[in-house]
């Protein structure tokens, strides 16, 4: 399939196969996710791979929307940036709220995700965690703040595409509130 | 070329070419955005599409890392919640601090880069910027909140990868601090 296809295809896995993942196929998911663009290239994310059985039944209590028994897990956070210049710089572009981080795991989660369904496994993200738990679990030092989890493995069923927005209540031309007369109502 | 090959060649393009975009490519990007996955698949994005001359020209005035002549740019931004309900929710999981909606920008942003490199163009995430400048020149609402703009266009000069960390570097296995043997040092 071509890269837009992969693109089209790809859903949200929450029932997966017994099959475990190969390291070869971990490997390649993971180094997608390295390869993904990053704020200033800073490259401050650092990913926790769990496949060991207790740990990755331990992550799932921490997560409620860990839906069904994944192979593996990769647990995506960010490593504190030391450098206080640039912690001021960016906090005096944003205001005081800086994304850059959330929008870095962002990027190179949607690589994972798409290098996984283009090789024929498949996962979910999930946001919504107990951070401490999950510190607990992976023995996180204090400077590295987990953001995001993906399931990881063979999918089982293959859902449907979920209800989806069309382009035409998303997109605005040029100034907010313009409609593109190109895209279909 | 693969979806693996695509995240793996995709670079930030920051010089243009003066080709414009056609009206059946940007679709196609905006499109891949739009097929994103975002948190409790709540889809509250919202994007602008500009390649109006003198609008693209005022939002590059608000982004000083915006390079080059780009045909287009996207700005990528998140509606807010008017559901109460679920706002707390997700503000009793994460302490106060919700990233979903950054999450979220991320996931679109990478599927539209990669959807622009699988057509032969290319683009650059640019998250720093004055938003109440961004804000005005688009005529955004109080309750749209602009977090990334994507420039677009032709490449000129493609450039080489930038230095990236290795994957010994950045992964961890089963417990944060555990090198994976498999990794290459």
């Amino acid at each position: 399939m071509s890269a837009l296809e992969i693109i089209q295809t790809r859903r949200s896995i929450r029932t997966f196969l017994k099959s475990p993942i190969s390291v070869e196929d971990a490997v390649k998911i993971l180094d997608a996710g390295r390869l993904a663009p990053s704020g200033f290239n800073r490259q401050n994310l650092e990913f926790v791979y769990v496949n060991n059985p207790q740990v990755l039944r331990m992550i799932k209590n921490c997560a409620p929307g860990f839906y069904g028994d994944a192979a593996a897990a990769i647990v995506l956070g960010i490593k504190e940036q030391k450098d206080e210049y640039e912690k001021e710089r960016r906090k005096a572009f944003h205001r005081g709220e800086s994304n850059i981080g959330a929008l870095d795991i962002g990027f190179a989660a949607e690589n994972i995700l798409l290098a996984a369904h283009a090789l024929g496994l498949g996962g979910c993200a999930i946001a919504s965690f107990n951070d401490i738990g999950v510190r607990k679990v992976i023995n996180a030092p204090e400077d590295w703040k987990p953001l995001l989890i993906i399931s990881l493995g063979y999918p089982d069923t293959f859902p449907r595409m979920p209800f989806k927005k069309k382009l035409s209540e998303i997109i605005h031309h040029n100034r907010y509130g313009n409609k593109w007369e190109v895209l279909k109502e």
